[in-house]
């Protein structure tokens, strides 16, 4: 089977967040993400407490390229006040060519 | 501790179609698979609009060989008529020796 | 963008037993985790009709160390009598540092 070497972002995020961040994620060139409800508890950290509750668990499969545009997106305008999480793993994609 | 190297894959596809392709996978060899419930976008493309909604995320852990019958069936079954996305990855699995 | 390389563990299990497990993946020194509804069927043998049903999946940002220790606890303690699945994979971590 042919696949496409990717990046699959995750991003987990006060559910507030997930408009916002979605239209950010397509406007730095995202194509093709599903979100699905977590509830999570983030790093240690004074805000951590906050973070419990009802989160957004997007996800956005990628290039390498995009992949480093949304971290250091997400990084620069989230990381200081919100308790985000972002990861990057490798995939594999079955008719990866429509998300580059 | 001892794990077994296998594929995961994860199916994003509508959910009306959670039925039928959980009995195909288990034709095709899988075992152990779990769903949740995604909002998703496909790639852009003609069929993207009709992607958006409620979509079933299938995670299945597999062996290589299975792997490769399921991401053939799902791109020959569905990628013309359905807006499906199918992406494999890594993973350790504990007591993996279940799966294959 | 400045990642570190960590594990992603998946814990899968019946929903009855996610607060136990958090409190025990914060004991082995997890932080940073998100809990998403699923439902499953594990592998096949004998407990697998008792796993198809309301299932919690855990994922966990971890070091190395604590994944060892998070599924050496996982396996001695739950896989005798649970249908419990975990699997690892690797990611990279934005503010990685944070669950270290």
């Amino acid at each position: 089977m042919d696949t496409v070497p990717l990046k699959l972002v995750t991003i987990i995020a006060e559910a507030v967040l997930e408009d916002r961040l979605l239209r950010e994620l397509r406007e730095l060139g995202a194509r093709g993400y599903s979100v699905g409800a977590v509830e999570g508890q983030g790093s240690r950290g004074v805000r951590a407490v906050d973070f419990e509750g009802k989160n957004s668990r997007i996800e956005v499969i990628a290039s390498e390229e995009v992949t480093d545009r949304i971290l250091e997106h997400v990084a620069q305008t989230y990381f200081q006040h919100y308790a985000v999480i972002a990861y990057v793993s490798d995939v594999a994609v079955v008719r990866g060519d429509k998300y580059v």
